[in-house]
Order: C-alpha cells, then structure tokens, then sequence
C-alpha cells in the first residue's frame, strides 16, 4: 500500500514525485517512458537554471532526483484505474500487476497528434515520425518534410536542416505560431522550404516514405515533393479514457484540475499536460507537479482541501 | 516604449522574462533584489533538474539566462504603477527613474516577517531558514526551533519532527492559532517540546546558530535551547498598496490571479508569491511565471486572453 502512485514520469510526475518522497510518503511512479514529451526536445533553452540542455538528459536529472530521493519507478502502461474506497485506489498495468494507494496523482501528459491521412500509419516508423530528436540521425543528406507551425515543428524543421539536404516546413496557415525568435532563425536558413496554406494529403511509398502530397486548402492545387522522410509534430492529444469514470473531463478530455491540482475526485491530484492547464510547457508541468504533491500531502495528513471548492 | 515591465527578479519575475524575450518582446525587469525569496534559501534541493544547489547560485543562474535572453534589469523598487490608458502603462522607480511599458507582469513576491531579534539576520542562511519545505532535510536528527503559531509554523514542526531529533515549537501566545486538527497532531508527537508563551529573544551561535533564547513575556523567565536550527514561521507581508487601484486584491492582500497569470486589469498579469497562489516554491514561481509571460504576449499579440472571464 502506497501513500501515492504518480502515473506518469515526465516533468510533472517525477516532479511531484520529488516532492512526495521529500514529505516522507511512501510513493511509486508508474510510467510506460520516463521523460514525456520533454524528452522528445532536442534542447531545452526555458527551462531555467539550467541553460541549454538536451531534453533526454533534463528528464534524467529529474528522474535521478525523484529516485534519490526514494520513489520507486516501475515501468508499465496504466490501463484501469479504480477507486475501491475512501483513501483508497487500485491501478492495474498492462503487465499485469496491481498496486494500490491512499492518492493518486495523474500525471501522464499527452500523445501525439495524427494527421488522419492515408500513408500516414502505413509508413509510420519507415519514414513517418512523431520524434525529431529520436530520428533526425536517419536523414543524413536525404529530403525531409516537417508538419506543424508550432515551436516543436519549427525548431524541428531547424534541426533537421543541420543534417538532412532539405526540409519541407509544411504548415496549414499562413503563418507559424512558433516564437519569433525561433521563425526568425528559420527565415535566415537555406536549407529550409517554407510551404504555408499547405494541408498534408497523403504521404505515399512502397515499403518506405517516397513522397508528401500538400494541397493549398483555399486554391486547391497540389503538389507533390519527394522526400524520404516526414515528421509530423501538429501537437498532441490526451487520453482520459481510463480515468472518465472518476474525473471531471474538459471538452478536450483534459482532466479538470484547479489551482492546488485538486480534480473533482478526492485523492486524486493532477498536474501538467494532462490537465487543462492552458500552457504545456515544461517548467509549467514542474510547478504543477509540486503543487499536486504539496495538496496531495495536505489531503492525506488531514489537512483541509480534500474536494476542491468548485467542484462541490 | 518597452512591450513589457516585469516588477521583480525572483523566480517568477526571471522566467518570465526568459519567456518574454524569447517572444521578441522588448522586456525590463524593475526589483530592489536579484533572486528574491529563493536567494535567501541556503540549498535548494526541490528545485528539479539541478541537483542540491545554493539559493544565491540558483538565482544567478535565472538572471543570467534571462538577461543573455535580451532582458533588460534596473536596480530600483518601484514605488507607484499608473495604467495611463489602453496598452500604457507607467512605473516610477525609488531612483527618480520613470519607464513605460504595454504591459505589466507582477513578479515581486513576498518578504517574509522578520522576529526582529539579535542574530536572526546574521544567521540567515546560517542554520536560520524562513522555510521548511525547502531546509528541513539538512536538519537530519539535530535539534531545531520553530518560531510561530500558525500553520506553516505547527505544520513545519510536524514535518520537522519526523526528520529532526526534537524540535522545539516557540509561540508568543499561550495558545496556538493553527487548525485544531494540526494542533492535535502535534501534542501527539513526542518530538516535539512546546514552549508556549515564549519570545524569542536572540539566536546565538559562533559561525552558525548553536542556540535560542526565549523568555516569557509576563515572567521574563528565561531559557536557551541548544539547537542548530531555527525555522522562523511568523507568516509573509505583501506589499500591493502599489497596486490596489489596478488590480483585485485577496483579503490577505495578494493580487487575484487565474491559471493564465491574468489579474483583473486588461494588460497587467501576475506570477509567483505576490498573487494567491497556494504554495510558496521556487519551481511554481517559475511556472507561473512562463505562464504569465505567455499570455502577456497572447495579450500584445491580439490573441484572447486579456480580461480574465472571471473578472467581467
């Protein structure tokens, strides 16, 4: 029996894992990756304190402390969650096993977004990618493509242009909403063919990605680039499925939390990306993190809070 | 002209302008101190991602990224915050400077209340600390002090108990103010001595604290505790008096702020130990923070945003 189990070890679960072990209660992560979507990240240049830092070694530091500081970490894939009672829950993974706690703190952020267009799972894997940092190496001198308009998919497009002969930047609108600092470095590189008003149709091959159709969605006309490669980092999507039954959900499937991590079901907290937090970024994840473990340690030595005031 | 003027350069206040410059907005941090509350912390160990690191050194850090970032920081307490119109702001500054800004960001926390005793602040950092959170790890089977009667005092000598060897709890009064239920607890810990009606009169040591004098405000009995720690809980001040004309204040006097950083004044957001934010730590500073940054630039850039819904 568990004071908590954290499901999730990106910045918010191995943070607020940080601070649960620190108030002494006896906690478990449970997580399918460690790292989230931070370890998708390159470089991390706003995480402060730390300057530039690849994402991967960001979330080992993260991890390394959580553990140090006496949470266990067990890799597996929640896939039900139950309340048996007051204080206490039940969560089984897909290995198998079950543990149990007094609270719980969700804390397993989001997946990635598909683009929904033929080709697209086909050749996931043999040229199609949802992971920059994972798979940039393979492209070595090859032509890629980048969907998106955000910071992931502009700073994607950039890393690629370091290793690949050319990146596509394919973005449906007209303009990107990355950070300008970040648009006004794409400006200045060559490598990079900026191809805005541009919905992915379909990525076509035979056994590997051998090309990206893009349509203008106003004009309608296509055109067709080949490439060998196409990472899509149009966002991600959360899945609450399994916790639906307990929560309070937004309209996005984003567990409803408040501004002490309460959800609207005693005991369990939530933080970060999985939340309806309103910015996913990585320091963002981590306040909330401590702030669900600082509630959850005040709903478990009796201090008020409990039921979040909203919710009642 | 400057797009943005963050009052305060502490956590909340330096990630925020590590977000905003990293937007393009042209940015001035104002603040009377460089790491506010944080730099007053001997380590810090919960802040993740950087390992046990000194307050002073941690603070460094934030500023050196967010002046590397493009951050201007002027030494200078603002001293009166005027909104001349839509998008026109104006801050004075205690040096006779004046600037202008489209926006404001409120980042300048909270200082906590000082005993006002011989030794106190010679010893800051020294084996006295404002915060049990962060330092009652280095406390590992001594003996300390707690100084106050409300909550975090009585919830920080529970917390103390269970890692120190004894803890002695110092209240002026003959009672306790915190929630019965805390109060409970602690007469159940045998760790704990209670030294009600008690003073403290000075914390003496040779390089770091070795003892405590209270006395007995009727009596003026006294007696001195050997103890290597001395945790000072007599609660925070903020000081928004500056700002009561702009923004809603709580009846603690901290500035509202919702989960985007927005307060009740289009154009002035809010991060960190000035609003009402429940907990006190550097990474939910920081968090908050970025979050106020982002819609600070949502705001300037014509995204929604603006008003908060609540304030309407």
């Amino acid at each position: 029996m568990y004071d908590v189990i954290i499901i999730g070890a990106g910045a918010a679960g191995l943070t607020a894992a940080i601070y649960t072990c620190r108030k002494m209660l006896k906690t478990i992560i449970v997580s399918y990756d460690v790292g989230g979507q931070t370890s998708l990240t390159n470089n991390i240049e706003n995480y402060p304190g730390t300057g530039s830092i690849p994402g991967p070694a960001l979330m080992e530091r993260f991890k390394n402390e959580a553990v140090g500081f006496g949470a266990e970490l067990k890799m597996g894939k929640a896939v039900k969650v139950e309340k048996l009672k007051e204080k206490q829950f039940r969560i089984a993974l897909d290995t198998g096993e079950n543990y149990e706690s007094k609270s719980l703190i969700l804390a397993y952020g989001k997946v990635s977004r598909e683009l929904g267009v033929p080709g697209e799972k086909k050749f996931m894997g043999r040229g199609v990618s949802t992971c920059v940092t994972c798979d940039a190496p393979f492209f070595k001198k090859r032509d890629v493509a980048v969907v998106g308009g955000g910071n992931s998919a502009v700073e994607g497009a950039l890393e690629l242009a370091k290793i690949a002969n050319k990146v596509y930047l394919i973005h449906r609108r007209d303009s990107f909403r990355a950070d300008e600092i970040t648009v006004k470095k794409l400006k200045e590189n060559k490598n990079v063919v900026q191809e805005l008003s541009s919905a992915v149709k379909e990525i076509k091959g035979n056994k590997n990605v051998e090309s990206v159709v893009i349509e203008n969605p106003k004009t309608k006309k296509t055109k067709e680039h080949k490439v060998d490669g196409v990472f899509i980092e149009i966002g991600y999507v959360v899945d609450t499925k399994m916790v639906a039954h307990l929560v309070k959900l937004n309209d996005s499937g984003e567990v409803i939390k408040n501004d002490r991590g309460e959800t609207s079901c005693q005991g369990i907290f939530a933080a970060g990306d999985v939340t309806n937090t309103p910015y996913k970024q990585t320091v963002i994840s981590a306040g909330e993190g401590a702030t669900a473990a600082l509630q959850c340690y005040s709903y478990l030595t009796g201090g008020k809070g409990a039921i979040a005031d909203w919710a009642k």
